[in-house]
């Protein structure tokens, strides 16, 4: 059937009409970034602007449009589809990362004259971000207004805010009643001298009301701000998200709920000289403005309950070690399928693997859906990090060379993201080179022991070290936090290049995932989920180690051994033991069979 | 000879005297910090005050003083000390690093009442330092004076400023003419956006000017200040330092002199708007208040000077390499000294260890004198991190157990920081356990290769994991940055538990320095010092490694093989053989022998 022709806006009309809007509100130049009022990583479709002005889809960048000027900045990762995209736009590609060039803010001071005003719309900026432009621009005699929202008029049929209905997560799989998080949370607000903190990051609210939702993408939370003081905890939410059980559950653990918008009134009526605890890089600016001048404001760099959240109790690591062997157990099936596959000389492409996965995924126990969109490459396309296999773009897997897996699944009782890279066929002696160097370097980090108060930047090198030795480098970070049947990217903690202050606590969990990436050739990574666990209390004080929750075998083809010392053989002699002992209870005599073959070395 | 008994006040007299002023001003509360207007680590005794006051000599801690209490604030390594140096002063001693021990500033905040004022000279607190007192106390209705200095008139035979000549380190030595290091200093000051830097840093001006100069302890400094700027470059100093040769020198590199105190004076007239550089963790307050509100401070938390200070030249490379062989050279022969003299019964003391390396230190050429307090410490004294050994402490090397010695020397070509920990005869398996995986801790850093940008936090577990995975560490950095015929410690670079955002570039030096500290029994430490090169450049970038400067044998009578990888006990043979071909050609034939069987693994 034919589609009819609906007729869209083109980007030159859109773009007209932006700017007679600056015009009207007397504004020079307007930001558009990709963040939306709960500065999430996925941003529902709401609040997609920066993607209905420019056409431009990627995950990162930001729109700036002036009288007669407009650009688009985003990183390398999307130079290629956003040339593309940006075809008869009218927008000037801006490739960050490169030293030529400018920052936005940068560009806009030298496009603008003193005394002429930016435009941006508080809600969907940071705090941190839009204290830190204002200051910039101050800096440069320019003005900022940060209540230039005219998308409402100008956005024709712009989708609504998400409607979902929220649901009860129950304490068999939360571990801790609501209430008794509210006291935590309490507790360590005081702590920060404060008597009330605003909460607007998703995933934490849904963790500590013992909610879930859906109405982001691939994460299980629902649109809601939160209020935590000494008198109440409110919870502000749409009336149509409240089924009769959440409301009830709610009502129970002795919270007051108010409708979604009704955010900014509450937080305008704070009363003055009260000390209120915020992370300005978790809250839009809209709602930081909104605070009293009389308000005494404290700011933390990483929050108290994000903090709590991460450190998973245990019920939650229960939950997590069964979505795992839930996991292990989809992925057993789907690489038994793939070789099966190869070997009969079948067709198969990359999107046929992520939704054979995905079907494996989904007949497990409290299957919810994916925890982000599955990453599968063949050969060259594994050196795309962040490669999303399309119809057009879909290769088919041949028996030569290697195919990068990255997926994960969300489950009541834990999220699940895992990373293989298998042989189809024959490789070469440099790509088990390069397989064996990341495999050194996830060894390492996985056999790590420390002290506490270590931060992820000190390990971080023993993730790398293999391979820089040999000149080579992944320019992702190794590890990021993962939550309980929620975010699959949370904080506070991270395992980077770049300095973060969270250290690893026991409970933590974190991703190991090393890999190398040669553009044009292949990719290669290998991811397992780490628990932060106690390892030893000497004279020296606490140590740590890692639980690793991952369950599924390291293909061993891609393996040269004489590159691996006799410790680091052992370690993944020992890591197929369990991963052997974990699953072979929950497979068949055939599937049994393969994984005995496939965790021998 | 009897000394003559001078009546020197006691404590209770100065303290006395020091609340009388106190009152007199409207102080209500006096903090006496360790450091002098040049933020150094040695300070001169002219402003030893919190000696002066508490009797106490450690080389760090603070003395608060109330209407009717006084405490000392200071760290672990002095507890034994501090107790025994304050008996009698009325002083109570605050134990910091221990979580019940309040910060000095919250406990005055609990003393005083609203109103009160807090007392400091701002010319011996960095302008950081200063700066979060006034924010803190301020935030507890607390003022702050910053001009109270009654040390003058209460300081009976108060020391003088040191007022040693200073003179020249020609151009055979620094690899660069004053002119031209001026004309590095000013582009990066342009870069910054600012028009004028103001520095107080000793050996960065002493870097700065290729001068030298003799009122600091072990740091072969002058007392000065200096302005830079596009108009004039001004050096502060005292004409009694000024010989003729200094003066000409400066005259022909286009250096305008000014006395030493003039500086506040020419602060005070930057003009309105000049834009300012400053690091104020470098500059005193005084001088950082004494810049007009109308000017424009740029503040830098790592000064440019400091930077390019950090980054030798070929010239002084090369002469480091030649300072690293004389040192070598005065340990081989001290090592030789030392097993004879246990081999033949002979009594030898941690002093004598001291002085025998200071001669030989001294027979080199160009020497200047030691570049720190030695530390010698046999069994016991070895944990205590920084000991010195006294002629009431010094213990008498036995037939058994281990030494450790730390000492450097200041030639006129380079500054040298080694420590070895040597067998001494019988020594437990246990002493050689953790000997070897110090030792593999000290290879593991010394064989990293890393991509340019790195700071030393991301190589710091390197040198510790070996310890960590045993449940050990030492709680003091692993490395510090080197000077050139200058401080034995100084920044920006460092690689340590802490991050230090300075990244480690080619032509820095750093040392490797990861030890053991076992309280009542032993101390290990072995210490290279690495100069930064370049490795390689691959499609990741550029890679730099370590060139290891240090020539002296690492005792091989405390490694347990089996502890070592192949590739450590590679790494072990062709640093011996490199010390051995380095060394040799300087040796008599015996030395030579000695140093053969010394570098056999």
């Amino acid at each position: 059937m034919l589609r009819k022709n609906i007729n869209i806006p083109s980007a030159e009309v859109k773009m007209e009409n932006l700017r007679k809007a600056m015009q009207l509100a007397g504004i020079q130049a307007c930001i558009i970034p990709t963040t939306d009022p709960h500065i999430g990583e996925y941003t529902p479709d709401r609040w997609k602007t920066r993607e209905w002005i420019s056409g431009f889809t990627g995950s990162a960048g930001t729109v700036v449009i002036t009288k007669d000027k407009a650009g688009l900045w985003t990183d390398s990762r999307y130079f290629l589809q956003v040339e593309e995209q940006l075809k008869g736009s009218g927008i000037d590609l801006f490739k960050t990362g490169l030293p030529e060039t400018p920052a936005f803010s940068e560009w806009i001071a030298s496009e603008l004259s003193a005394g002429d005003c930016v435009g941006i719309e508080g809600e969907v900026f940071a705090a941190s971000e839009a204290k830190s432009l204002i200051e910039f621009f101050s800096g440069k005699d320019l003005k900022v207004r940060t209540d230039f929202t005219p998308y409402d008029s100008l956005w024709e049929n712009r989708p609504a805010i998400p409607a979902n209905p929220a649901f009860v997560l129950p304490e068999r799989f939360t571990g801790k009643s609501c209430r008794e998080k509210i006291k935590e949370v309490l507790a360590e607000v005081n702590k920060n001298q404060a008597d009330i903190t605003v909460l607007a990051a998703l995933d934490t609210i849904a963790w500590l009301f013992n909610i879930r939702g859906n109405d982001v993408e691939y994460n299980p939370v629902c649109l809601s701000y939160a209020v935590v003081s000494e008198k109440e905890t409110v919870l502000f939410i749409s009336p149509n998200k409240l089924t009769q059980e959440v409301a009830e559950h709610l009502q129970q653990q002795g919270v007051v709920i108010a409708g979604y918008e009704k955010i900014t009134g509450y937080i305008q009526k704070i009363p003055a000289g009260t000390k209120v605890l915020i992370a300005p890089s978790k809250i839009n600016y809209r709602l930081y403005s909104a605070l009293s001048e009389k308000c005494v404001i404290k700011e933390t760099t990483v929050h108290p309950a994000d903090s709590l959240k991460s450190v998973k109790n245990e019920t939650e690591i229960e939950g997590i070690r069964n979505a795992m062997r839930k996991d292990g157990v989809a992925m057993v099936k789907l690489l038994i399928d793939l070789e099966k596959a190869i070997e009969n000389g079948e067709t198969v492409t990359e999107l046929d693997v992520e939704e054979k996965l995905q079907k494996y995924h989904s007949e497990q126990e409290f299957y919810f859906g994916e925890s982000f969109h599955p990453i599968v490459g063949y050969g060259a396309h594994g050196a795309i990090v962040h490669y999303e296999a399309t119809p057009e773009s879909a290769a088919t897997i041949q028996r030569d060379g290697i195919l990068l897996i990255d997926a994960g699944a969300q489950y009541f009782d834990g999220t699940t993201d895992i990373t293989r890279t298998i042989s189809t066929g024959e490789v070469s002696e440099t790509i088990k080179r390069d397989y064996t160097h990341v495999l050194k370097g996830h060894i390492q980090l996985a056999s790590a022991v420390f002290p506490a108060g270590t931060v992820g930047m000190q390990l971080d090198v023993l993730a790398r070290h293999a391979l820089w030795k040999g000149g080579q480098n992944f320019l992702h970070g190794t590890g990021h936090g993962v939550g309980c049947f929620l975010n699959v990217h949370e904080g506070p903690q991270s395992i980077r290049m770049n300095h973060n202050p969270a250290t690893l606590a026991p409970g933590m969990i974190t991703s190991n995932e090393p890999g190398l990436y040669l553009a044009g050739e292949y990719g290669i990574r290998i991811e397992n989920l780490l628990l932060t666990v106690k390892a030893k209390t000497t004279d020296f004080g606490d140590f740590y180690a890692f639980e690793i929750l991952t369950l599924c075998p390291i293909d061993t083809r891609l393996i040269d051994c004489s590159l691996l010392s006799p410790e680091e053989i052992d370690w993944l002699n020992a890591y197929h033991q369990k991963v052997y002992d974990q699953l072979a209870p929950l497979l068949s005599q055939e599937e049994k069979e393969w994984l005995k073959k496939r965790t021998d070395l």
